[in-house]
């Protein structure tokens, strides 16, 4: 395919991720940005037609038009053969590198989209359901959510203790995935320094990286994710 | 690494795919069949303590021990280079298998999991608390979780009418793994052969293949999951 690969960025979402790793990767892209709605904050008509899943980040590559930030940061790198971004298979980092990779999608980001939707849905509801909600909401929160949470966070402790980078000795894929669900964490206070200094050192080192600069200066907004 | 692959296999859970996805390729695999609590249906403590998730899957490799339902399959590929599973970078389905196999854990799964945890917990509540709270999860499932499902069961009825599988012209792993999410959504009657035809019949065609005899077999359940 000889087209350019356009990424369709929505301002504050998951798209980050791809417009930083195609800056780390030095390759050509169009870039095209779009702001949520001032109201509802929700992606705009024209960004919700486009996406196959009505959400961020897409890209489209001449008749391609692909969804999901995981399947679009492969193919990315598919394009890129020389990238050292994926462990090779007969790499000693290759397991680590393929459990961060799907873990991060597969087990973190349920649990953060689970505490979004929780915390947002019940500053919009009727006084009178309030306690009762938040009560439950709490239950979640505790004996769900947070456990599964802290498991992670505890692995991710771990594994930084013995190799720098979520993907082992080298900078990876894994790190530009999970740098999202890290980065937003912290601004959360999901991840603090008492608890989790080796994910707060990693991010300090993500977020020195050039390609963090290149990619906010693109970005123009001042974080990854909006505070709610 | 000359050891034999345990695949440690929980009831009733996802780790039905990863032994299902052995039985097709054929490798040669240790398999540990661990029963729920039958009070609690938890994963047993042995089981909760082998995994670095607390949740199933879960494979040991010699030293290596590793969660994840995708990493672990991909891992599996990769000791068997031969395999057909996983459309090469250069093949036609390339984006197509890149999304399936991303999206069945980035984006279909973890809408499943808080349905699955919304339905359960709400069951344990005070008599008091389960109007209120009941009415704020059909708010959720009717604003958030029901839309985003559809969008996506959309998709796969229009992509299983282009080919076959969710990988393109060849059956692969994004089958084995969305395998799991479609057979317990149907069960669930959250795809019906009125709305979902054609996820139905892939259905039909992934249970009719010999290595679905074979895992149901060893597996030895008469489900995947439970039931609620």
């Amino acid at each position: 395919m000889t087209s350019i690969l356009t990424l369709h960025h929505l301002e504050y979402s998951q798209s980050f991720r791809v417009l930083w790793m195609l800056e780390e990767l030095k390759l050509p892209y169009e870039l095209k940005v779009y702001a949520r709605d001032s109201k509802t904050m929700a992606a705009p008509d024209d960004y919700k037609l486009l996406s196959p899943l009505g959400t961020a980040p897409v890209i489209t590559h001449g008749d391609l038009v692909l969804a999901e930030s995981s399947a679009i940061m492969d193919y990315i790198l598919d394009s890129a053969p020389e990238n050292s971004l994926r462990p090779k298979e007969t790499s000693a980092d290759r397991a680590r590198y393929l459990f961060w990779w799907h873990a991060s999608q597969g087990s973190m980001m349920p649990l953060q989209l689970m505490t979004t939707v929780l915390t947002i849905s019940q500053k919009r509801l009727p006084l009178l359901m309030r306690p009762f909600v938040k009560l439950y909401i709490k239950g979640l929160n505790d004996l769900f959510i947070e456990p599964r949470l802290n498991r992670l966070l505890e692995l991710a402790e771990r594994d930084l203790a013995e190799a720098p980078w979520f993907g082992g000795q080298n900078l990876s894929a894994a790190d530009f995935l999970i740098a999202f669900n890290l980065i937003v964490g912290a601004e959360r206070d999901m991840i603090t320094a008492a608890k989790h200094p080796r994910c707060m050192e990693w991010i300090a080192k993500m977020k020195a990286l050039p390609s963090f600069a290149s990619a906010t200066e693109k970005d123009g907004r001042d974080s990854m994710a909006l505070s709610y």
